[in-house]
């Protein structure tokens, strides 16, 4: 049985992880640390884990979690966390870290979107733990850093039109439509009021979005430079990313190449799922699930390829891909306690 | 491995039961028949399956449910599928059955409200599927049937109450709030159009619901005769049931000694929760789980004893009690395939 | 052109306050007072009255609404204006307050569920604001205190009841739900972001809130003491309170006789709508306008009278109710600018 | 006073032309017409407008409107009105309607999205409802066709950087999202089901929905011919069309200079609005209201112009366009009764 502590245990990130991890069989939580809730039992904080996990929240302390545990597991916020997940390398626990602060290899980049990197020695070692691109590193990894959630949803529906050179490696672009949960528990601000966002929509951070720079960087794999034109908005549901990704197709490759490409890319893939031709995800269809939905599409008159992507941002686009990170890390089977179909209706 | 059959595995009570079903160690779904979607793939009409369940959906056949499998699920309407299940209790296939055929005792009552029986000799055996009440006879029976959701919340809210005699029996009042999947999938009308009922409550069947005879007949098992006001809402969520129980309190009984009296009718209970004095529970806590979560207040002045139940209405409040019978029925532990916790956010 | 103030303009309420206003022939803004907001214009926080109302947000200064108005409307917290509200009417400037501190007449129930009062002596002067209670008093009134939401759609449903004496006056239930408006905009806790709202209900301050005196002062104006047990419960919906009120009828009345009652009691209010017999209201049905909707029902063999009531929480609820005694208070028209009917779908 | 007919009353559309003409102080509604629903009272069908307007639905017939009208809005289902559209207007009957099927000027792209055009010849003549482009040609119109709801959010988009050449013609993305009451009320299916669209987000008729050569047709006004790829979206949200516009921009224009393009273009416009520099609309700005919103920005290093415009699509995408469109036509001030702000939360 392994052992694995959580940093940042009461935010949506580690709640979720929490409910992931309850249903794996071979890995047990032994440590939870927070931040403004330290002293209070998880479950006075969320009453539908009563009965399921009786740990107290303590001190975000790296002594504490290698005492207790194998792995550490930090969901802590942006330009919080990178010292203690430094400091955890340091002392040999392995680290899925849920930040920003270890996705981009570009310390410059990071600099210009967050702060000064405190640690950017570190971004050359960690892995991007994005398995359907990264599977072997991650498996060898002492650091994977968790993709943002747009960048998920973005990457998957993209990279194997960019693999395969399918389209033309600029003017594409990324149009998301985000559920509220993504913007956090603690995010209390008026764009998470209920009656502000419910019965509403819109556009934000327009081709601003700090995860812009990471669907560029995943995309550019394959040897052209890809840049993205990446706009993010804000739906009235608790969960869900969809993305519609436009990119202009080279002369001659028709719908059904797509389709092929697409199906050949992830047929391994224990969570992508490329639709029959025609048919589009909802978010529905893989909320609460590890699954990512593709549909394709191609717009003839105009030469354009449309792919639209569907993920629950919590779980694919956070802690499920967490959780497959780490059974890789661990030697275990991928899709242990992943498997789970979304609920419907 | 247990082999069992789905009637009605279409709408949204059988696709419930095939999600928590997928997740059994000691259960085999081998038949599904649906009405109008003989000859589908069950992936088609649902997405969100593909690659977890690859079967095709047959006829209503109890013949061929026999050929494979040892139980049988109806997931029928109510006065569509009573003939087939007295068929099936005919050939020795053991049934848990959605309707509210045989939720009834008294064939006039079941008249009243629905049509002529159909084969009212079944009422005597068939077992109220409740397992907090009837865990014993359950797991004998051949013929089980499942509650109905509005039936479950408030007969779970009321029954150590009635039991223990803390209430008087008359001027009893059950204000449920129910979310919209309680109206099945193939209600198309204007009563689930997103659009009309979105941003709106209202009530409907005032008094003359057909869960109030079910709820009555439940809560009079202790001697006294219970009748209870039952008016249930329609809210704009997908799943969920809040139901708010009203009765008033015999002379002298106080707040903590109804707390106590609950805690003990339910101390070995895997799926009721009394939340602590002073706390309510809300139906987000219990949405995707099987739990059902009781909250208790009295009002002095006025000797009203408050108890709010929350349950999902498609689990605790149907499928999920179906595998909870089945389980006892099969003799597996109670819980199996049925610890989830809710989602949350 | 009267010409009129506005205290915490930036709230719901104010800006509910100022849609309303902008409609108005006979009305003018001329000064408008905020709290956090000084300096800002309207149109920045609000861009929906972008070219509507051009006004700067000013301080909260008796003096300078006296300088521009001849009516005053503070749409401040409890517990903040009441000291205003007395210095405006000490200068001869009449007002309608939003807040709680002049709905109470007994300054030790409001101290119970407030504060001790600071201005005792305004409460035996001041009118509740409900016309169809007070019509005569609010035309001539200085200082009107707008009800709250929850007690208009109480007092409402049940006052025809009361005053005919049609039910006896314990062991009345008052089981209403809100939609999240009612929380207000500054209100950012757990309670009002959407992840945690959307997709669930509950009760909240059960028999505890302070709504409840309200509905006991108003409903015993007619001899009784009348005493009701009342639970307000959080909907996930923006606007609308629904209302169900259960009460024990006396021997005898039927449901005809009822209805007649209720609806001679309405015959003339321009914004009560008694449905007919077996129709109950949907609060959709009023959101955006003014009118509350009332239906009627009896559960004869629980001898329990059934009222529906359904408003919009901010407008019959708040600021239209302000407006309706405003038009009474300047001799206008009682209906001036509250005629819209809901918005459908 | 003008007096109006109204073909196709009960559905939302024509629902949404009353309510905004029984605030018009020059116009009377003389005579309803329903398909379903002849003979019923309109306040049966929707108890929201009770004492608003009795009138009973009567026949689709032209000659009783003719009867009674000198204008006769045609909210009839594509494919369904034209004949009755001709017919009226042989009979001098100047007509505003509501379907697609006077929007198009070329018979055949109409019959490859629709069918074979019944009166061809009435293409030529008929107005594109859009006030900001077609003004002084609807104010002399015997027949105006009311744009598409997904048509007039796009066109007012990109118009005028269409007209002043800022971007290239091609690889021109609209992507759009809207609410489920653009499906109509009779449209009761799986898509408008509550517990299938609730928290859920797809994208539909990816590059073929039938809005797409309208939006096309209108922006290639000015010379160069414009071909978007367009994708429409399904959101749960009743009322609100969000729709987000790429386009290329030609070398060496900034932001600013899109800006005061747009500025300009609008300055007029008592219904659309440009938003400041770096601000965004929501759809919940405009919602109950006839405004369109602009908000624009630039992805500087991909040269991509990015429009977002929110309308609600049921008022300024349909029954508020017909109203302006009528204001036209009858020589009255444009804006009468379209003046309201949105209703805010």
């Amino acid at each position: 049985m392994h052992k694995v502590a959580i940093f940042g245990a009461a935010g949506y990130g580690g709640i979720e992880l929490i409910r992931l991890l309850l249903a794996h069989p071979d890995v047990e939580i032994t440590y939870l640390a927070g931040h403004t809730t330290v002293g209070e039992e998880l479950t006075d904080l969320y009453p539908h884990l009563r009965g399921k996990l009786d740990l107290p929240i303590g001190e975000t302390s790296v002594n504490r979690a290698i005492a207790q545990a194998d792995l550490l597991f930090s969901c802590l916020p942006h330009a919080v966390g990178a010292e203690l997940v430094a400091e955890a390398l340091d002392k040999d626990l392995r680290v899925v870290d849920f930040s920003a602060d270890f996705r981009l290899k570009d310390a410059s980049v990071y600099e210009q979107y967050y702060r000064p990197h405190p640690v950017p020695d570190l971004l050359a070692e960690a892995v991007y733990g994005l398995p359907e691109l990264h599977r072997a590193e991650i498996a060898t990894a002492r650091l994977v850093a968790v993709p943002g959630c747009y960048s998920t949803g973005a990457i998957l529906a993209l990279a194997p039109a960019a693999q395969a050179a399918l389209v033309a490696p600029r003017a594409i672009i990324v149009d998301s439509k985000s559920g509220v949960s993504g913007a956090g528990r603690s995010n209390l601000t008026l764009t998470t009021h209920f009656a502000e966002v419910n019965e509403s929509l819109a556009a934000y951070k327009v081709a601003q979005h700090r995860h812009g720079p990471e669907i560029d960087q995943e995309l550019s794999a394959w040897g052209e430079e890809i840049r993205v034109t990446f706009v993010p908005h804000l739906i009235p549901i608790t969960r869900g990313i969809l993305t519609t990704a436009y990119a202009t197709l080279r002369e001659g490759i028709s719908l059904a190449q797509v389709q092929q490409v697409y199906a050949n890319s992830y047929a391994d893939e224990p969570f992508v799922q490329v639709m029959p031709a025609g048919r589009q995800p909802a978010t529905k269809q893989v909320s609460g699930s590890n699954q990512c939905y593709l549909g394709l599409a191609v717009d003839d008159p105009a030469n354009q390829l449309i792919v639209t992507s569907a993920i629950d941002n919590l779980i694919k686009g956070l802690s499920g891909a967490a959780v497959q990170c780490m059974n890789l890390m661990l030697g275990l089977p991928e899709t242990t306690s992943l498997e789970a179909p979304a609920l419907w209706p």
